[in-house]
């Protein structure tokens, strides 16, 4: 019944790409490197979409939108920023094309060449802050809270679908303040929200950190992370928030008027997460069966199946489960009565399962005697048969229940694979078995790359909440005053 | 205090592009006919894509999005469609830059050059047909009933903010079908939806036609819109509806196996809608003094503005409307208590008729000591001293009719500026005049071309819903059946 799925421990990486186009979330396009996502995967991004808009406009955010192309000359303004962003771009250098006049179908224009090459943006900083020196006068013109849905494109060598692909959708954030203490408030307050979205709709726990200068955003004085533990042990970022000091205020001459009537530069903050959630959510909790997801992101929270022959079996489940349906929809539930009598019951309970579809309600002639249902959990494969009366709020119980639980094991399987590390020796050992390993760091990018060089683990981050205490680098023995994490990543 | 805005009779066109900068729903971008879409234009953007979408999946349809860009060869697969769309598109050639050698900024690195162009979709169905053939086999698998949310580039030569720009915002529906008729059925289906909303939430009544073979989509066998009336009597293509037979099915070989086991193409719908639809919502309505919103569609549907000297009085007054405001939001109003003690009374209401809030209230001392408050109406721009109690009811209750009214004044604008025109000298001179001309056509390419050359002026539509009626041809005198919509357009 598990058409055709790798199990996780054959074949971690096959099982995730089967599983992404086996239950219908994704495919590979045409276009190397540019994904389709499905109905199934594009509905449980929009539920993704949408509590994270919830919680951008309750803190005061407005969406926005700006330019698909970037000019290349933009891209220069800020320097860091072209280090890092100015490479793998897609390139537009023309805006026409002709018939072939062989006949051969149609060519690139030769006469319509741009004066100057656009790039499809990468991260809109460069487009944003040229706009926001426009938007911004004086004190009464700040904050500038933005957002920002959109498609962006990194030309990617080696692509996995939505963990790394050459389009991919995202929101991107960009704010401007009239002081260093609010944005670096905004900066940390972002990733507060990333946190609490990734641990109450995803189910995901993660530790929230600060990046080295090594893996700091091309522009930013500072990189907050969120960081999640994957089953095969390795880290994935889950979203960033940057504080980007005055560096895009000064490249692109944001200044405003402060309340003493002098001129000041604005500081910057941008922070985003994409649909590499996707992978995130797809990798934290799915099983060899198939997709688990948790019921507040399940594009279908319960199924209802019938156990029918012949259609007058089938009206009189139909009969019995209509009111049931009809009042979990009232309260908000995403229900689906499957009544199709083309699939037997067995073939659905596998295609449910594959699906990720928290609940599943099972109805039979024997239950309508009984006045019973059979009801399967997806996240423990546990069934039980409960009485019909009352079954609404039983089985919204179940779904928080099932939420919770889902959180829980992440959790409970991330701290058996975070292990505390305090020699070079036992790194070599441990770095093998996967897992986040907390360890002294002597502080320096050259010891950073030398470990990562050794053993393709990079430092995840700085936990913002973990305790200060003295100790040695696992590979240099200088001194370090507290534990990073360190692992090999997505 | 109309903020320099040029009035209508002056300079239509000068007014709506002041218009769209002063209310600060969009501007022009440094890339060349690309606008930035501010967060007030955009929060209106999102209330329609909200409605639309809720409409179109009550209708079945569900969302899923497709690459940004098209292989070169992808464009020629369907004869007409190349024709229409493989024209002014941007092309990327090359995926990557690199540091320019004397060291001014970066350059495309030559290397890089894609073996196939792309382009930057300008309309996805060659991408989205190429997988509807892989999601097709049989019967069981249709109808899909696709929708995307997206970005399209179309490299326009003259561009209009939100009218006609190289990148806008849209919607785009792609359907397969097993037979024509249903085909037909949800091209018709789209149309309705898409009136419905322009009358019910734009407050924009629309004539609802089929466009001739000339205006036809290029790849579609039949294409359906709607069409409004804008103030200066130009007509504005406000939403399109294709019939695409099975030309991509064809182009794409998208085939499925029957209930008997044939192997059949299957038949295609597209439609859309995009940003222009602020542009028809802006023209339609607003006067002089700024935008008039439908409050439907109104970011800020109600704006309290206290009118006090000094914080004692102030906090008299927002304790008078704190409960107010509070039981608003719970019935799903927006409303704004602006006190702002920086900006005097008279500079907000013109602000804020700039902005087109449909209700303002004003409460002053004396309006604290007769339990009253003053209402203006954006639409009628009348005032009325009202009592407060109840004054929750009676506010929303307002909000309804003025949605009405500005809908009722559109509609009496179109019917005053829609005329019967029974010879070419009549047609000469009424043209001049503006509105929709009601004439008789001989049905013929060649006649509807030397109209266009003659005056400008277009067949809009044939209409759906207009009697049969014999008659001549406004400009051949030959015979006719049906009078059609011609009009000078956007
Ligand atoms: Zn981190
Ligand atoms: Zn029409």
């Amino acid at each position: 019944m598990s058409k055709g799925l790798p199990t996780r421990s054959e074949n971690y990486s096959e099982w995730y790409n089967e599983l992404v186009k086996k239950a219908d979330l994704a495919e590979n396009s045409a276009v190397r490197g540019c994904m389709i996502i499905k109905p199934y995967g594009y509905s449980i991004w929009e539920k993704m979409q949408r509590a994270l808009d919830d919680m951008f406009k309750e803190t005061g955010h407005q969406n926005a939108y700006f330019p698909l192309f970037i000019p290349k000359s933009f891209l220069s303004k800020e320097a860091s920023h072209v280090e890092g962003f100015a490479k793998e771009c897609a390139v537009i250098t023309h805006y026409r094309l002709k018939n072939d006049p062989d006949g051969n179908g149609v060519i690139v224009d030769p006469e319509a060449k741009l004066e100057e090459e656009l790039i499809v943006r990468p991260t809109s900083e460069t487009v944003i802050w040229s706009s926001f020196k426009n938007w911004v006068q004086s004190y009464r013109n700040l904050p500038l809270l933005i957002n920002q849905w959109a498609n962006v494109v990194r030309w990617e060598m080696r692509t996995r679908i939505f963990l790394r692909t050459s389009e991919f959708l995202w929101q991107e954030g960009h704010t401007a303040h009239a002081t260093k203490k609010e944005a670096e408030e905004e900066t940390a307050q972002m990733l507060e929200i990333y946190a609490k979205f990734a641990e109450e709709w995803m189910a995901l726990p993660v530790v929230k950190g600060r990046k080295t200068a090594n893996e700091r955003f091309a522009g930013a004085d500072d990189t907050l992370c969120i960081e999640a533990m994957m089953q095969d042990g390795k880290a994935l970022q889950a979203g960033t928030s940057h504080f980007l000091g005055q560096n895009f205020a000064k490249a692109f001459d944001v200044k405003f008027q402060d309340k003493s009537g002098a001129l000041e530069y604005v500081w910057g903050t941008s922070w985003g997460v994409s649909t590499r959630l996707m992978g995130a959510l797809i990798m934290a909790h799915s099983d060899d069966l198939g997709l688990v997801l948790p019921p507040k992101l399940a594009p279908i929270q319960i199924v209802i199946v019938p156990i029918f022959k012949g259609d007058e079996q089938l009206e009189k489940i139909a009969e019995k489960v209509a009111p049931i349906v009809k009042s979990l929809k009232a309260k908000g539930v995403s229900v689906k009565f499957d009544d199709d009598d083309q699939a037997r019951p067995g073939w659905k309970f596998a295609e449910y399962e594959l699906k990720g579809v928290p609940l599943r309600v099972a109805i039979g002639m024997r239950d309508l005697e009984n006045n019973t249902v059979e009801i399967a959990r997806r996240d423990t494969l546990t069934k039980e048969t409960v009485e019909l009366d009352g079954i609404e709020a039983y089985l919204i119980e179940t779904l928080d229940k099932i939420q919770e639980n889902i959180y829980k094991k992440a959790l409970d399987f991330r701290t058996e694979n975070t292990k505390e590390v305090n020699s070079w020796d036992e790194f070599l050992v441990k770095i093998e078995e996967g897992g986040f390993l907390m360890a002294h760091w002597d502080g320096t990018s050259e010891t950073e790359d030398k470990i990562k060089d050794l053993t393709k683990a990079t430092i995840r981050c700085i936990p913002l909440d973990s305790e200060m205490e003295e100790g040695k680098c696992v590979l240099t023995g200088n001194p370090s005053k507290q534990r990073v994490v360190f692992a090999r990543s997505y």
